[in-house]
């Protein structure tokens, strides 16, 4: 119902009137007065004038789910949207609904995580209402092993939305960095839930950081506002970057993983570059030749061999 | 407190009186008697007889946390258990637990399961107090990619812990069966909930086939009971089971999975053998030469090539 409210209430820059609405929406003139309370209490600036009826002003910077769902567009992402003010991680929510059998393109916003993580247990630092913290349930058809191309599908979604709706170019830093001037604008987080030898579910967690003022950010940290010294819309954000990330998923299962490789090639500032990765208790050093259709780094080590390397700490030596 | 009064009644085939109880236990008598009713309820077969006190005459066949517990000395393994009369799938409960942060070593029991599975999704036939159903959480130091030998050192450890309270051999066929006379005696599921690089943690669930009567049986399917044409305890083999997985799981710690590995090739019908894997959308036909120590199944194809196959459907062609 107050999504239907606020539909009525966007539509028109002009009051509307009480009856109007209460008839449209065929509820009780006390009914309706009874929602505009609720939706005021969560900060929509709606003026209720006699005889006039009812004008909406301004709408809260919240990732309400209802403003969400509103022109997104999609086909399976965001079809389902659980909204939180605050969590302790977007992740472990997101898990417990996949067990659950949460379906594909379920969405799990937080304004705030108390215990946002990236990878491998590191904190993700979640103040609220400044950045986007969500994750994504999907279900692919692809084996344990080959999943790794969702995280470089992502990251080629959160570049693109970012270019379209703030303006700023953004850059990939292997395995699942979104970098700006060099410092940590975004991260992603892909965690699995499989059999041996099926996916039962993925979960694509994404945090970046919006509209957090620069003295507030941990160092090594820059946010699209002390890039843009203006604040973006986080909702428009959040919108492009599901409808990127369904195009570019869709993409996958039609086309393979190649379309979404060549585009994380022109983002990613990780090839022909040499490197230390630290993977798996080992570091390998050596000059990344190219990035294999699975997602692996190929890595040319000084012996000659090239190794393959799905996943680990990288720094650019060069 | 139950599981208290339980070990004082265990500790005497005569009567205790009520006084010593209560005073050992530092409750009163009321309160003693609520418990005892309480026992009663759950299927303890307890007598009161004036001026003697109470008897404990006969154990009800379940698997009840306090049970399990009682003379199990491990370490790790069922140093917390979760007991449940019926449960969809023990998998489901373990994996929500798992996200929770339950301590490794963590077990769920369930006395039936309404939606019991087995690999790919498929059903396993669950029925109350007939079986053994439980998932045990590992976090191991091990890579997503090198979690295969986990379902290895559960087969070793359900064979042998077979071996040991029913007196009966059983075989391993790969990747996850337990056969008794060729037919499906139990099975292990291994699922996985991991980061890229990181595994946070595994669950390996074990059904087996104890006390079902034959007629009752899916086809294809075996018990103990039929074999052995009397009743296995249910308890002593499940503690066993826990046993020799706490034991085999420390081994492979320390020793690697080699050690692992050797004891799987005593029971295991399936090497040397000619075989078809269905394998992630093809089927593989060869000789297996040898099983690695990753616990990948290297199969020598008619071509000449060896394949490392790590899941998959098997047939046994000779």
């Amino acid at each position: 119902m107050r999504e239907k409210i606020l539909d009525l209430l966007k539509r028109k820059t002009n009051y509307i009137s009480g009856d109007f609405l209460a008839q449209r929406l065929g509820i009780s003139r006390q009914a309706l007065w009874k929602h505009i309370q609720d939706l005021k209490e969560l900060g929509y600036d709606i003026v209720a004038v006699p005889h006039l009826g009812y004008r909406l002003q301004a709408t809260p910077d919240r990732l309400f789910d209802c403003e969400v769902s509103r022109n997104l567009n999609t086909r399976i992402l965001g079809r389902k949207i659980y909204y939180f003010e605050s969590i302790t991680s977007t992740m472990d929510a997101a898990m417990e609904l996949g067990i659950k059998g949460a379906p594909e393109g379920s969405v799990v916003i937080a304004e705030a995580q108390t215990r946002g993580r990236g990878r491998l247990g590191r904190v993700w630092f979640s103040p609220k209402y400044k950045g986007i913290y969500f994750s994504v349930i999907l279900r692919p058809k692809l084996a344990p092993a080959n999943i790794s191309i969702l995280t470089l599908l992502a990251a080629v979604s959160v570049v693109e939305a970012v270019k379209k709706i703030a303006g700023v170019d953004t850059e990939i830093k292997w395995p699942n960095d979104i970098l700006l001037e060099n410092k940590k604008l975004g991260g992603i987080l892909t965690e699995l839930n499989a059999e041996m030898d099926k996916v039962n579910f993925v979960i694509i967690g994404i945090g970046l950081n919006v509209n957090n003022d620069k003295r507030f950010l941990p160092s090594g940290a820059i946010s699209l506002k002390e890039k843009s010294a203006q604040e973006t819309s986080r909702i428009e954000l959040l919108q492009e970057i599901l409808r990127r990330l369904e195009t570019n998923y869709f993409i996958l299962g039609h086309k393979g993983s190649k379309a979404i490789i060549e585009r994380w090639r022109e983002y990613a500032i990780t090839l022909h570059r040499r490197v230390k990765v630290y993977c798996q208790g080992q570091y390998i050093e050596g000059e990344v030749v190219n990035i294999d259709t699975d997602g692996g780094l190929l890595v040319r080590k000084d012996s000659g061999v090239i190794q393959k390397i799905f996943s680990g700490d990288l720094i650019h030596c060069s």
